[in-house]
């Protein structure tokens, strides 16, 4: 058995070698960046990324696990990346929030994030060529949809070429400071469902009421003396509420959605991928079943299935469909080209690969 | 000149060699955990870490900057040291705070991070060892010394084993939508100083007036047409107001300081450490002058002093000083064995490696 000083010799040996093979890889990312300069290629290649994320994963014997090559080889392609220019990303602001957590889980501390004050703003920043990629949210797991991110999409011909998770626990918080003076429960009623377990373990017989929003319901819980709400640690601050309860929430985790967006999507397909469109159909019965129909042909998955009100003409929608798979890739293409000849309007926003929800 | 394709061969070659070499230090990272396990050895020691990283520094030929080289190591200690159980951080939430970003960037993603509801409660988790380490803000460039940090001190026997870094930037905000309304600025004197350039090049003829803080400055401006607050971005939101110019403070950033807290402090001296330590001296004049000579004499530098009355006796005051250099350098043992004996109370808070402003 070695000793403690030996184990440390041979890391450090490591290190010093691991060190040498970074610094080897910058100067041949270097390389690559001149060729694509001259050749006026994109620098960043999200779905070359996450090909070299997902084959390392595949070779990867361990014992360090998927989550933390991920971690590690993030970075590593960040601060690769940046040697020609740090990738300028504007996010919705300001610094310090959830959004912030995405931008820099997907595009790693050696890049240039740039807080913006509204969605609109990243949208605008984007357009102009003033950064090189936006990071907006989009749906959380319990509230749903993010609309205005929905609808900058019908105004604006910017991409998606990614997507980012992170997770958000859930409290049972109060203005009362003992869970015995809790008479009554709000949450939406996904945040409900996700607490099921721990409302019928810890507060059998309470009353527990669906509303529209855990924001709403931390609202209801500060006005209102002997009621709780299952909400998020932001809304017990917003509403200086106590937390009586933390991380009441099964084991399927909250998770906030975030999308990249840019000039182009993820072109290059990871293996792993997602595609988001956008279309209309006539008004007239069984319209959006017939649109629907190429997905069930050629066997592709949807993940999500939105509608908006246009702002043109009542009555007329807008979907946002997300499926499984590449634009590419055979059996999207034909179901996507099938989808296209029954709408009125059809829009591909882009295809781009898979977020990790860890 | 290679090609694009040959170039990625290469850099997917070096990854590979990168990851077996991950895989290898995290093994040997495994063997050094079990035998600390059955020595009861500390996990997780700052000092060694610290030092990894600066001789790694010292080698780093580039063409990575030592910033990428820290971020890429980081995440590559984080996840070696969690193979044996993810390091237990409890931090001053809620979650997407300054404190959680300075949590990430110094136990990188693979750690185990709880948000607390106080800086109290952070002390508590630590104290009572059901986290392995806490962190919670101590200091602001601008607004100074977090009051609360400093007195749980005085209640507690935890040490510091680390300090962390966040830039804040700051920007000019106001009810007002154009500059050109903006007849007043308010601020922080220390914020002013970091804005003068901006100032004196947008608004020369505008007066300009101290309040106690940029929060303060903020209010003032939400309420008053036709003035406007330097603050971060926090501020801006919390006051509903618009931003109107931003990032216009000079190069040198405004930083918040975090401290790590643990129940030992970073025995294995890095290199490149700082210590604090805790005083009171009897009062009577020139004490504290007589208290602070051994520095002088031992040439130790001093980087901060500030003051705080005792909770005990009206007009005694406890001194937290931050020193350049670990206790157990020659230097800094002598000068504080000398401080101590001048002193009614003395305390080591700890010693730790300097953290990085970047």
């Amino acid at each position: 058995m070695k000793s403690l000083s030996e184990l440390r010799e041979e890391i450090d040996r490591i290190d010093r070698e691991i060190l040498a093979l970074l610094n080897r890889r910058a100067r041949l990312a270097q390389e690559v960046g001149e060729i694509k300069k001259k050749k006026g290629l994109p620098f960043y290649v999200p779905g070359r990324e996450a090909k070299i994320l997902s084959k390392l994963e595949e070779i990867n014997q361990g014992p360090l696990p998927p989550e933390s090559i991920r971690a590690i080889f993030r970075e590593i392609i960040s601060a690769c990346r940046a040697l020609e220019e740090p990738t300028k990303v504007a996010f919705l602001g300001p610094q310090a929030t959830f959004t912030h957590l995405a931008a820099l889980k997907h595009f790693g501390t050696s890049s240039d994030l740039r807080p913006m004050d509204s969605i609109q703003e990243v949208f605008d920043e984007v357009e102009k060529g003033r950064v090189d990629y936006g990071v907006v949210p989009i749906e959380n797991s319990i509230e749903g949809i993010v609309n205005y991110t929905i609808d900058m999409f019908l105004d604006t011909d910017l991409k998606i070429s990614g997507e980012i998770f992170v997770s958000v626990n859930l409290h049972l918080m109060s203005k009362e400071a003992e869970l015995s003076k809790v008479k009554k429960v709000y949450s939406h009623r996904h945040a409900i469902a996700q607490a099921r377990k721990w409302l019928s373990e810890n507060l059998p017989k309470i009353e527990v009421e669906e509303v529209s929003s855990t924001a709403k319901a931390a609202e209801l819980a500060s006005r209102e003396p002997g009621t709780a709400a299952i909400a998020s640690e932001a809304a017990a601050l917003l509403y200086d509420l106590n937390i009586l309860a933390k991380n009441i929430q099964e084991l399927s985790k909250n998770f906030t959605r975030f999308l990249v967006i840019g000039k182009t999507d993820s072109e290059f397909p990871s293996g792993r991928d997602k595609t988001s469109v956008m279309f209309s159909t006539k008004h007239v019965a069984g319209a959006l079943f017939k649109a629907l129909q190429p997905f069930a042909v050629y066997d592709v998955n949807l993940s999500k299935i939105e509608s908006r009100p246009t702002k043109k003409k009542p009555w007329e929608y807008v979907f946002f469909v997300d499926i499984e798979g590449h634009r590419k890739e055979d059996r999207v293409a034909k179901a996507l080209e099938e989808l296209k000849e029954t709408c009125s309007f059809f829009k591909i926003l882009g295809s781009y690969p898979a977020g990790f929800k860890e």
